[in-house]
C-alpha cells in the first residue's frame, strides 16, 4: 500500500477516468494472420515490400500495341495491325510486339515487350489474324504501370489503422499474410456475492439466490471494447476467498474487474482488502456519479484493478463511462458513434448533488422525431438497463429537467436505436402472443394505469389497457373472462363466500387490469350490501404478487386459497376457476403512430392470433 | 435455366437490390450459449420462466422491520427495536421478525417473514442488541418484491433483438443460458483468375501474378455483415474448373459469391456458365452502376449466387451496395450509421449515363468541418478503396458536381472517420520514418506537384514538397542529396558523361521531386552547352518507374545503367552513387491545420527522426 486514498472525498468523473486511463491497460502487440485481422488495430506502420502491380499491366481488354502505330486511327479511319498472339492474365508474354503488330490482351495481363498502350476491344474489329483499330492511343494509355498503385518502400498504412475489408485487401495485395496488431488486454471478470448462481443452474429462492447477471454482461462489454474477457467463477463474500480470487486473477490478467456483491459493506470489504494488502495499491475509492459511487481503482500485485459496484445497472454504467474508454484506447476500437438528439417525453427530477446518468428509452414519433423517456426501475432492476437505449446526463447542480426539453442521449452502443414498436400497459396473454410475431418490440408491462398515463404523455406507440380508453385509436379489443383461481381447499361458490368465509387471498398488483376488475366486483357487491368498503373483509387483500399469473401461482404454492386470475392462467396452473365476470381489454395506438411499420405488424399479428379460452374478440 | 435474362439491358440499382434480397439468404435459427451470444439476433421472443427477483429482496443495507413499528420515528424521535439477527445476501432467513424486532439486513438478502420494509442503515444507530431507528417507513419501502423486475410469463425480449451486454444481462437474470438466435448464412467466397496467388506465396511478376485481394477482403466484408465466410481456393479461368468449383460451393453454402477474373470476357464465362447449365438460373446480368456493371445474379443448384466483378474496388462496391444489405437482413446486423455531411474539396466530373459511386477520402479542416475529396486511381487500384472513407453517389443525369458543394458521404463502415493526419506529396524516407511514429495517418505519395496542387486546393493537412513552397506553414525542411545510382557497368564521372556516352537511364515519374531535380540539372547543363533540351540526349529519359527507389531498382535488376536516386536509396540497394546536388525538401502545413493533434504529432516526430546520410536539416 503506497498511498492512502481519502475515502470520504469522492473523485469527480474526470479524475476517475484519468486514474483508470493511467493504469496502463495495454498488452503487447502480436502478429495475426490476415484472415483474423478484421477489427484489429495495426500496431506498427506497414510499408510496401513489393510493387503493386508488380508489372506493367493491361488495364482494359483489347489489343496491346505500339502507340506510335495507331497515330491517325479513328472511327472513320481504321488502321490494320497483324495479330501476333493472345495474352491472358496470369500468363507470361511469349513474344515481343513488333512494329505493326498487335497482341490480343486481357485486363490484368502483362504488357508484352514492345507494346506501350492498349486499344480497348470496343474500338477494334478482328478479322482472322488482322485487327482494325479505330482509336489513336498515347503511350501508357490503358496500362497500369508497375508500382503505380503502390511502389516498393511506400508508406502504406499507419500505426493505429483499424483493419476493415478495404485495408485487409490492400495488405493482401502487398503480400502481408500476417500483420502486427495491438494485443487484446486480458480482462479477468470476477463477480462477488454468496447469492450468485450461473444462468444454467437452478435457483434456491428461499436462500435468496439470483442468477449472476454481471459476469456475462461485463464479459460481453469487455469484448465489445476489444478486450479478451476471462471468466472467473463468482466468489462469496468470504474475505479469504476474495483475496485468493483477486491474487489468481491478477497473476494472469492485464486488468482485474470485480463487481461487488450486494451484501452489506461489500465494496468496503474489497477496498479494505486492496488497501491493506502488502502487494496492492488503492488509488481511488468512490466516484461522484450516480449510479456508480462505490467504485474502487487500484493495483493488485502490479495489475490494474477496478472494483465495480454490484448492481448490474451501476456496474455496467461505471464500466461504460470509465473502463471501456481505457480498453478501447488500448485496443484502438473507436468509441461507438454515441449520441443522438431527442426530446424529453417526461420531466426528470434529480435530487442533485451528484453527476447523474439517467437511463432512457427511445421511441420514434409519427413525424420520425426521437423521444426519450426515463426508464428507471432502480439500479437493482435488470430491466432498467435492458429496456434503455442510452443515458441522459444530468449535472450535479441541476434539480429538474422539464418535459419537452431537447436533450443529448449518449447511446449505449451502435446497436441502440428506437424499437420498431413500443408497447406499454397491462399484461395479457393474447397480446404477448401477438407480439411474439413482431420484430424489435419493447413491451413494458407496467399495468393499465401506466399504459393510460404514458399514452396521455404521448410516449408509447401502443398501450394495452383494461376498459374502453377515450384517447387513441383502438386497434383491437377483447372481452376476457376473469375470476378467482382456487386452491384445493377453497370451495368458493362466489364472491360472497370469499367475503363471508375465512379463505385467504393474494391480490394482483395495484394499477393492473386484474386488480381493477377485482375492486370493481367488490364495490358492486358492497353496493348490494350497502357497505362502502368490502376490501377489509378480504383476508390478504393487501398482499400482492407481480405478474399476470403471480397471484394464482401463490395459490398454487399454497400461500393462499384464492387469487384474481384470467381463465387461461388458472387452467395452465391446474387450478379450478370461479368466473366472476368479463373485462374489456383494448389495444390502442397513439393516432400519429398508427402508420408506423411496427404498429401495422402488430395489427396484422392481432388479427392472426389464436383465441384463448374465455376470450371474445370485440369488433 | 428457367429464364433467359436480357444481356443488353442493365438492371437499375433498386431492381438488383430486390432481386438479391429475394434470393432468400436466411439460414436456420440456432441455439448458442449465452457467452457466445454477443452481436447475435434473437430468432424468437423470450418470455420469463422465473420471477426476477425470485423473492422479496432488501433493496438497501439496513434493518428489516415491520413498517408499523416505525410509525413516529424520526431524526429527533428515534424508536428502539430489538436486533433479532443478521441476514446476508444468499442466506436463508432463520427467524421471522416479530413485533418490535429488527433484523440487520444486506442489500439483496431475502426479506424475513414478518418484515415488510427496510430502514436504511444511515437512519439507524446500533447499540449491542438494540437499534435506534430514525425514520418512519411504509410497507414495501426499500424492498424489491418478487417479480417486480420481471415476472413469470412476462414478454421479456422480442424476436429481432440484437444481443448486447445489457440484454445478455437480462437473459442471464432469467436463467437463459442458451438462446435461440438467427443463423449466420454460410457464404462461399470464390475468386477466379489464373493470375491470383494467396498473400503468403511469392509472386512471379513475369507471369503477371498478383496477390489475391478479393478473397480476404470479401471474407472480411461478409463477416462484418454477420455472415460466415468460407474460403475457397481461387480457380483459374478454365471453364470446367469454374463449373466444378461453383458446384462444390453451392452444395454446402447458403450463398455463393464469386469475383470474376480480370481476363477477357471472364464475367461472360460465368454468366454463360450459369445460363447454360441445367441446374442453374440466371436472374440478372449487368447492373446500371459504376463501378460494378458486370454483376451476375442467379441460382446454382438452388443456392443463391452473386458474381461480383473482378476489380477489388468494383467487387467491394457491389458487395456493399447489393449483397451486404441482404446478409444483414438475414442476420439482423444493423446497417452501420452510414452517413456524414461534407464539403466537396474539388469538383467531380462524371461522364454520366450510369449511377456512379465516387470513392472519397475525408479530412477535418481547422474548424472541425469535414471535407471530402475524390480518391480515384481507378477500379484496378487497391488504394482507391483503402484510402477512401466512403462514397458520394452521383446520379446518372449529373455531369458535374462543383467544388464547395455540400454532399452526403455514405461511409464504408462504422470505423470510417477522417484520419488524424492527411499528408500528400513527394516520397521521402525521412518523412516516412517520422510518419511511422504517428497514429492514423494517410500518406498519399502522389509527388511534389500533386502536393502543391492539393495544398492550393486546401485539402491535406500537410504537404511534402521539393523546394521552398510559398504557401503554408513550414514545419521542417532538409537539404537532401540526390544523384545517379549506377549499375556495375556504368562508370560515369558526371552528367556530361551520361549525355555524351551510351549509358541508359530509367527516370523518376513526372511530378516527383527527383524528376524535377534531374530536369533542373539537365537544364543547367544545357544552358552551359547552349543547347535548350538535353533530355533527348538521355537514353531512356522517357522510361519511368514508380516509387522513390523504383528507378534505382531497375538499375539494380540490370534494366538500365543509371537512375536518379537519393543517396540512401543507392546505399540500401548496394549501388554506387554519383552525387549531382542537393534538393530542398519541405514539410508544410495548411495554416488552419497547424494546431491539429496529428500535425503536432508529426512535428514532434520530425524533430526526433533519425538523420539519414546525405540529409541536412535546415532551420
Amino acid at each position: 500500500m503506497t498511498e492512502r486514498a481519502n475515502r470520504r472525498e469522492l473523485a469527480d468523473l474526470e479524475t476517475a477516468r484519468t486514474t483508470i486511463a493511467e493504469l496502463g491497460l495495454g498488452s503487447e502487440a502480436t502478429a495475426v494472420p490476415l484472415d483474423d485481422a478484421q477489427g484489429r488495430t495495426l500496431a506498427a506502420a506497414v510499408s510496401a515490400d513489393i510493387d503493386v502491380p508488380g508489372f506493367d499491366r493491361a488495364a482494359m481488354d483489347g489489343y496491346a500495341v505500339r502507340a506510335n502505330d495507331t497515330v491517325g486511327a479513328g472511327e472513320a479511319s481504321p488502321l490494320e495491325l497483324a495479330v501476333a498472339g493472345e495474352l491472358h492474365a496470369g500468363q507470361p508474354p511469349e513474344a515481343a510486339v513488333g512494329e505493326g503488330d498487335a497482341v490480343e490482351i486481357a485486363t490484368g495481363a502483362v504488357m508484352p515487350e514492345g507494346a506501350d498502350a492498349v486499344v480497348v476491344v470496343e474500338r477494334t474489329s478482328r478479322d482472322g489474324d488482322r485487327v482494325a483499330v479505330r482509336d489513336t492511343v498515347t503511350p501508357g494509355e490503358n496500362v497500369l504501370p508497375a508500382g503505380a498503385d503502390v511502389a516498393v518502400g511506400d508508406f502504406a498504412l499507419s500505426a493505429g489503422t483499424r483493419l476493415t475489408p478495404r485495408t485487409i485487401g490492400l495488405l493482401s495485395a502487398l503480400g502481408e499474410s500476417s500483420v502486427p496488431v495491438r494485443g487484446r488486454p486480458e480482462v479477468a471478470v470476477v463477480s462477488t456475492g454468496d447469492e450468485l448462481v450461473p444462468a444454467d443452474e437452478p435457483l434456491d429462492h428461499d436462500a435468496g439466490q439470483i442468477h449472476d447477471v454481471n459476469t456475462p454482461a461485463i464479459m460481453a462489454a469487455v469484448a465489445a471494447a476489444g478486450g479478451e474477457a476471462v471468466r472467473f467463477d463468482s466468489v462469496g463474500d468470504d474475505r479469504e476467498a476474495l483475496a485468493d480470487a483477486l491474487s489468481r486473477a491478477a497473476e494472469t490478467a492485464d486488468l482485474v474487474l470485480t463487481s461487488g456483491s450486494t451484501s452489506a459493506g461489500s465494496t468496503d470489504v474489497l477496498a479494505t482488502l486492496v488497501e491493506e494488502r502488502e502487494d496492492t495499491e488503492l488509488l481511488l475509492h468512490g466516484v461522484d456519479i450516480q449510479p456508480g459511487k462505490p467504485t474502487v481503482v487500484g493495483r493488485i500485485a502490479g495489475t490494474p484493478y477496478v472494483g465495480l459496484p454490484g448492481y448490474p445497472v451501476s456496474a455496467l454504467s461505471v464500466f461504460r463511462v470509465l473502463v471501456a474508454p481505457a480498453i478501447r484506447a488500448a485496443t484502438g476500437v473507436p468509441a461507438p458513434a454515441m449520441e443522438t438528439d431527442a426530446e424529453l417525453a417526461t420531466r426528470v427530477r434529480h435530487e442533485g448533488g451528484r453527476y447523474r446518468l439517467v437511463p432512457v428509452g427511445l421511441v420514434a414519433d409519427g413525424d420520425g422525431r426521437t423521444l426519450a423517456y426515463p426508464v428507471d426501475k432502480g439500479s437493482g432492476a435488470t430491466t432498467s438497463l435492458a429496456y434503455a437505449d442510452g443515458v441522459v446526463t444530468v449535472a450535479a447542480t441541476t434539480n429538474y429537467v422539464p418535459s419537452g426539453e431537447r436533450v443529448t442521449v449518449e447511446l449505449f452502443d451502435d446497436e441502440a436505436r428506437p424499437p420498431a414498436l413500443l408497447c406499454v400497459g397491462d399484461r395479457d396473454p393474447v397480446v404477448s402472443s401477438a407480439l411474439s410475431g413482431v420484430e424489435r418490440v419493447r413491451y413494458l408491462a407496467r399495468g393499465t394505469q401506466a399504459g393510460e398515463q404514458w399514452l396521455a404523455d404521448g410516449i408509447p406507440d401502443v398501450a394495452v389497457v383494461a376498459g374502453d380508453p377515450e384517447d387513441g385509436t383502438a386497434l383491437a379489443a377483447w372481452d376476457r373472462e376473469w375470476g378467482l383461481a382456487l386452491g384445493p381447499n377453497a370451495d368458493l361458490s362466489g364472491l360472497d363466500a370469499l367475503i363471508d368465509g375465512d379463505a385467504t387471498v393474494v391480490n394482483a398488483a395495484p394499477g393492473t387490469g386484474l386488480r381493477a376488475a377485482f375492486d370493481d366486483a367488490l364495490a358492486a357487491l358492497g353496493e348490494e350490501r350497502g357497505r362502502a368498503n368490502l376490501r377489509d373483509a378480504v383476508d390478504g387483500y393487501g398482499v400482492t404478487a407481480h405478474g399476470l399469473d403471480g397471484p394464482a401461482r401463490r395459490v398454487k404454492s399454497g400461500d393462499a386459497d384464492a387469487a384474481p386470475a384470467l381463465r387461461p392462467s388458472a387452467a395452465s396452473l391446474g387450478l379450478s376457476f370461479l368466473p366472476l365476470g368479463t373485462q374489456r381489454l383494448t389495444v390502442v395506438a397513439l393516432p400519429d403512430r398508427r402508420e408506423k411499420d411496427g404498429v401495422e405488424s402488430l395489427v396484422a399479428a392481432l388479427d392472426e392470433v389464436e383465441k384463448l379460452p374465455g376470450y371474445e374478440r370485440v369488433e
